[in-house]
């Protein structure tokens, strides 16, 4: 339904449908204890016996009975309102509640038929659950509805506000726990709000779930004054709503009401702004204050187990072997009283089946939760229209991601009716150099603005707060909703979110392994202003170790660019914004550099990810004395100045050069899909001959890569070695050994040639460092002579 | 002094010392244009010359003039309560600021001597900023006064609150820049405050520096009405005072006010706490609000740049080539009219001088950022005391992180007189078994407590909240200003703080080559619950790579260990606890696991940190047919498991079995200082035999470790491959071919036997992952003998 025409109604609730509504609880709460503990004997039709128990117990109970509670009340609204909902656990590692109430409102058998809705059915419910062959004990892929696993804490706010971007009649409602809301990502994320268009994008309806502990100590936010937390949620911008107790049906009336007050608020908003008022909209969100392992048992050993850290995951740990941890638990399991809510077969009754929406209502078949089911290719340019005129090898070019700036302007333009693609940066798209994207759009920010400004407006394809969590959580719940997007950032402050990267690439490969699950756009990201080039900034800016942490994960799923110029970024860009499901890392120049390939040389390049260049070498087949290898802008540039300088000084010296674009062809095709053959690789970089290989990141990874090749033992790699500081451009590559002079040095170090000619060009090598120290350190800029090095075509 | 006695005065302060206050400001803001701009002429003698400016101008202008002004004040108020205070300077990019100050109170010239109060030093301060061989851009270990580089954003207010435990009396003066505070790990260092004992621990003023901008954007603390901040910061516990404007003059004295008050509500809760008031305090903070760029260019070609992100780095971008910046340039340097300020030689005249505090006072020489110079070893117990008494090579124990609790528990006795210890984990001290600890101490806590809350006291040596990022920065505050400290985490979850640590490592590099910095206490992470043991939790939760990330930077630095058992634990423990400088990591278990070594053999192979296990070995000299290697608990067992199949089954195979502790032994000595030479290695591995290797984490690492060894190409690598899901323990390792079985079929691939041994043994070992398989999805635990491993000593 249209979100600006709701009708909330607060007064309708009578008591019979709260009993119904404590009813569905009871027996999601019963589903969530029975997916623990139990293997068999599902309906308790027969006494507990202890053959009917797992033999190992795992899962987290504690958080279970609250997202019960919360779910079923969100079930009422949706009906209530018609609502389009998607419902995100924070605290995912309560995977029996999802999984219960998925199967209550029958769309776990709908995806998953051999669960069925029957005494049958809820006994393999049961025993799959955290069982070997079965289903994880969080809100997994495998889990329907779910587009947040929630095993990490700290991103379910963010992936929420990704989620509802340009979705402007959803709602998603996001459980925060109350671990994790003393994270870092999680303490950012309260204020995406100030980025949210209350007509074009949907709304996030938060839930504070404070159950007052974590795994063994009280959470933060259950212990400050009430009036401190209140504060806290109106200084975020928010306006709370409270719910707190332990007593069922008090909490049901209370629940109620504060839902159908947040949704007058949300009604309120929506209209305000048809109405063009500029005041920044305070959303409604919920502080739900019930007891940890609430319903569950209150004591154990004569210890608080309810409303207490000691609830957190399987409250009586021993009821095979401990009699009385099995006669609490025979207990705990019957005073639900399922016999009144399942019929004989194991069927929920009707009166509480009625209670769960219909269809794609249903937040476990919301099709918003398998966002591949809505995505839409994106519509792309041709990039020949963007590419840059390259009459020489070494055209200067004024600055790689530029290209891409305007690429992506068109991309913007192309889509602006399917709205289906963001741009994310932590205050860098210009910094970046993306600059021409503002010609076709805005940052969206709905805070306060100033005559001043730039580029701001209510609504925008652009997305800038300077934390890292917030541009990749957004962009992740963009994505898992069924979107397109870049997140550009510094390369260096990428590995911020390298935690971030590892659940959503685990996401990825899991999801793939899933029928149900349709394939998501791929999660793109272009690491612009890189090591080499951080000339305001030095040592702490300086890190290309992210490509290693991505390497880790499945090989499926990641892929690795390093386009040498404004051509092959553009061709690389392209190719990742129409890929399905993988990560995608391109690392790319700002600065003015060298171009090296004209527009249909380039094609021929980047479609092979990795090749020779022919017109910078100079060997015959068979006929190779060296090979010269490099990946990235910077090493590139310094290769092949030194194969100019090579081939001048010892022109009988036989040298191949290799640029590779696509770095995952350097492994084994077993290893990666991209992977060359092994002749393949053989043939281009020789059996037997030396490879000086300049490579843009930390050297060790082309040994990682390379290491079962034939010809591996005769690479020499020189990459970042972490060295470096404010200095000039060339010079870090000096610090590094990467540049040119020492290239040549480590070429004359592997060829067999004529010593007295080898020798006279490593005391010329020697002096033209000495002489670069001598000028740097005097003038403060790199010799004129450094910077652009042309070949003609 | 002591901080409880402070006697606050608010009236005190005349025009005459304001307008003194100013010129200071002056003088120092003058020094940053200086140093952004002139390599010559610095005291303005003769008209400014193109020829005076450097060629490349890097810095960052925008945050300068705030940080000089709240410098000043700081310095006022030393002075004036005689206060022993530190300065974290957020926005650590402003390094002319934090340059420019310690120059003036002469910090800067005491250690860095060429650097004189004169016209001549002026001219090395200028040239040397930014400049090759000269100094950082930022706040950088070279500054005097520094702990806290800002290179990276969001750690400052984490650092100051390290920084202050255990320092009664000390005052972390933290400047949180505007882009900073987006940040997700400064959003949750604000609740810091509760974790802080007003009479043990020091303050923390956090002064939020408002300029408005970010690089491009504005910021949203400066773009939410004004009482939402007050209400935010109010909710995260602080009381703000609000220091708002551009008028110099108006601002001084706002700002000495509110420092005053400040100072004064610090004095009532140091009194309220001895006098056991148990409220919890509200510590004040200040929001200033200047504008960014501060008596910079108003405008340049018609734009705002004063109070605009245009000048956030260098206003004028072009004075040498473009005449109208020239002009501008001069007068702006003009402006500050340094001729009243300095001497006719280029010496601060005596009434700024004296504004500066004196000594150890100056922020510039407080030996709290220079925390070597304060370091005292830590007072270690036996380790024998703990040591598990070992019977047979696999005697069962009941986890080894349980007996680095018992330790540590020691520790903590030990050092209680010092309270130079603390321990930091996300809620996860007791999950990860260091259960012990508790004996000894608490965790600290003062926050509202209720009475079945446990281990939580006012004061603690252990520090939990659910934010890896708080624990970090927390503890590198700590080891900065000269203590001790343990960090544990999840194994997974550790590359949270994944771009911290790098930070923390470049620090480490960088301090460790001045001469004038002293050592620090090694940054120690011991990563428990690790991949093979997520029982609960699954495959969110599993990721060993953090050593593939540490192990990128320099090798001076990180040190890896994987101690098999609990008495290598210890002993790795102890050894990196007493050690400097250094980042250790370590990887252990805490299920309950075999245990190989008794105390005397685990001393002898710790301390060579790799060898051959003799006892488990059939091997001679030079009589070697396989080498089984193994690195970590988890791979130890399974390979100990295969020699025994092995064994038993082809008791003519001459197997050689070798452990690692230290990982860094297999890389060579050339690369790391740990490194084996070559001879060493070969001695080991052999030079031509297979080399079966059961490593912890991603297989790759050992490749890249060892590519350069001589038998390197005989290496088979068994890890994690990124396969998992909840299952049990041992089938973890069945997904990932880490197994005994896969172990053994690996062996068989790569030896010469007979094949009707070999094929009888394959199958055999198929049998078993297929019965294997059975048993858990029947059972959902594993095959009891899968568990443990006995040898007779």
């Amino acid at each position: 339904m249209n979100l600006s025409t709701l009708k909330p109604n607060t007064s309708d609730i009578t008591s019979e449908t709260l009993e119904h509504i404590n009813g569905y609880w009871r027996a999601a709460n019963y589903l969530s204890v029975g997916q623990i503990y139990l293997r068999d004997n599902p309906l308790l039709k027969r006494p507990l016996k202890k053959e009917d128990i797992k033999l190992m117990r795992l899962g987290h109970w504690g958080t279970t009975p609250g997202q019960n509670f919360i779910y079923v009340h969100l079930n009422r609204i949706i009906k209530k309102y018609d609502l389009d909902m998607v419902y995100v656990s924070g605290p995912g590692h309560g995977g029996p509640a999802l999984v219960g109430n998925t199967y209550l409102e029958g769309s776990y058998t709908e995806i998953y038929p051999e669960i069925t809705q029957d005494e049958n059915g809820l006994k393999k419910l049961f025993k799959q659950f955290s069982f070997p062959g079965g289903i994880p004990s969080h809100v997994s892929p495998e889990c329907p509805g779910s587009f947040h696993e929630g095993g990490e804490l700290g991103y379910s706010l963010a992936h929420s506000f990704g989620a509802v971007f340009d979705n402007p009649n959803l709602i998603a409602a996001c459980v925060v726990g109350d671990g994790e809301a003393e994270t870092g990502a999680l303490a950012a994320s309260w204020h995406s709000n100030k980025f949210l268009n209350p007509e074009t994008d949907g709304v996030v309806l938060p839930i504070l779930h404070l159950n007052g502990y974590k795994i063994a100590n009280p959470s933060l936010l259950a212990r400050i004054p009430h009036e401190e937390l209140i504060k806290l949620m109106e200084g975020y911008g928010w306006k709370p709503y409270v719910v707190e107790g332990d007593e069922p049906m008090q909490m049901h009336r209370d629940m109620s009401f504060a839902l159908d007050n947040a949704m007058a608020d949300i009604k309120k908003i929506k209209n305000y702004t048809t109405q063009e008022d500029s005041q920044v909209p305070r959303w409604p969100m919920i502080i739900l204050k019930s007891p940890k392992g609430w319903t569950g048992p209150k004591f154990i050993d004569g210890k608080p187990v309810e409303n207490h850290f000691r609830s957190h995951q399987v409250p009586l740990s021993d009821p095979i072997d401990n009699d009385e941890d099995f006669k609490q638990l025979e207990k705990w399991l019957q005073s639900y009283q399922i016999g009144e809510l399942f019929d004989k077969n194991g069927t929920l009754k009707k009166v509480y089946k009625e209670l769960a929406p219909q269809g794609s209502r249903r937040m476990g078949m919301n099709p918003n939760t398998n966002g591949g089911l809505l995505l839409k290719d994106l519509l792309l340019p041709d990039v020949q229209d963007f590419a840059l005129p390259v009459k020489s090898h070494g055209d200067n070019g004024p600055g790689d991601t530029r290209s891409v700036g305007a690429f992506l302007k068109e991309v913007i333009n192309l889509n602006s009716k399917q709205q289906n693609f963001r741009l994310f940066g932590p205050d860098e798209i210009l910094s970046n150099r993306l600059n021409e994207v503002f010609d076709a759009t805005n940052r969206q920010w709905n805070a306060q603005t100033d005559p001043n400004d730039e580029f701001l407006a209510p609504q925008g394809r652009a997305m800038e707060i300077l934390s890292e969590h917030l541009c990749e959580g957004w962009l992740e719940g963009y994505l898992l909703t069924g979107r397109h997007g870049l997140f550009t950032s510094y390369e260096a402050f990428i590995h911020i979110i390298d935690s971030m990267f590892n659940q959503h690439a685990k996401w990825l490969k899991v999801t793939a392994e899933l029928p149900w699950r349709r394939q998501l756009a791929s999660l793109n990201i272009l690491l612009a202003s890189h090591v080499w080039r951080q000339d305001h900034n030095g040592f702490t800016h300086q890190d290309p170790g992210f490509i290693d942490h991505v390497v880790n994960k499945k090989a499926s799923i990641i892929r690795v660019y390093l386009p040498p110029d404004a051509n092959c970024l553009l061709l690389t860009m392209k190719h990742c914004l129409k890929s399905k499901h993988y990560v995608n890392v391109m690392v790319a120049g700002k600065h003015p550099s060298p171009q090296w390939l004209p527009y249909d040389q380039a094609i021929l390049h980047c479609s092979k990810g990795i090749g020779v260049w022919d017109w910078a070498s100079n060997d015959q087949e068979d006929q190779t004395d060296i090979v010269m290898a490099c990946a990235g802008d910077v090493p590139t540039l310094e290769t092949l100045a030194a194969v100019s300088i090579l081939r001048k000084e010892l022109p009988e010296l036989r040298i191949r050069v290799i640029n590779i674009v696509d770095l995952m062809k350097l492994q084994s095709e077993t290893a990666h899909p991209h992977g060359l053959s092994d002749s393949d690789f053989d043939a281009l970089f020789t059996k037997d001959k030396p490879v000086i290989f300049a490579f843009h990141a930390y050297p060790w990874l082309i040994h990682r890569l390379t290491y079962k090749r034939t010809n591996h033992h005769n690479f020499h790699v020189h990459g970042y070695q972490e060295e470096g500081t404010i200095t000039t451009p060339f010079d870090m590559t000096v610090l590094n050994k990467l540049d040119r002079y020492h290239l040549v040095q480590d070429v004359l170090k592997h060829i067999p040639r004529s010593e007295s000619k080898n020798d006279y060009l490593q005391e010329k090598m020697k002096d033209m460092l000495i002489k670069h120290r001598n000028y740097i350190e005097e003038h403060g800029v790199d010799m004129p002579d450094v910077k652009d090095w042309k070949w003609d075509i």
